[in-house]
């Protein structure tokens, strides 16, 4: 079963996305779809899952339960993690922060059809 | 000096806030503005501080750089945090999702200020 088309979907019509990417919560990539050759998801997605899990026990101490969204803006761009299931979470990267409400959106749109599929 | 003045610009007017802290990097809180006393801005700035350094491991991964800001929506509510500066930042937690523009625009805004003041 592919997932490039679910990827593709949130990529399209998003400016300066440099790629999205389907990863277990073990930190290994099922699916990405790059338009940036140069982004390592695999040293990205293994960083994201130890830094959701991180997440979670910041949600904890507060009462606030587990983490379903993150956002990172760091000097050089945007990350965006967006949990599908407890196991699996979307991980996209943009190059500037203009698009953050559309693509957030477009993870919550992919995701929730991709919850189904998985 | 007092830094609640500045705190209150961010919480007043903002639905559903619980609190909001001026906190180091080390993880120690400096000031805060609590409207639910039974938030632990003490457990929270520490767990925050150390997410945030995870978040800078993350960002160098793909040449992103540091984080400057960092949104986390979990189960129960919105934890946003905004560096200050490269020693502070502010931390808020918000029971609910609908405010977050307005959170983000108040603690930049305030954070503008901060950045000057420490």
């Amino acid at each position: 079963m592919s997932f490039v088309e679910n990827l593709r979907r949130i990529t399209n019509n998003l400016e300066d996305v440099m790629g999205v990417a389907l990863a277990g919560m073990d930190g290994i990539v099922v699916e990405e779809h790059k338009r940036d050759s140069l982004i390592d998801f695999h040293v990205l997605a293994a960083e994201a899952s130890g830094l959701m899990r991180h997440v979670d026990v910041m949600g904890e101490s507060i009462q606030f339960g587990e983490g379903k969204e993150l956002s990172v803006l760091a000097s050089g761009g945007m990350i965006l993690i967006k949990k599908v299931s407890s196991e699996y979470f979307l991980l996209m990267a943009v190059s500037s922060e203009g698009n953050y409400g559309k693509a957030r959106y477009l993870l919550r749109r992919e995701g929730a059809v991709l919850e189904k599929e998985l």
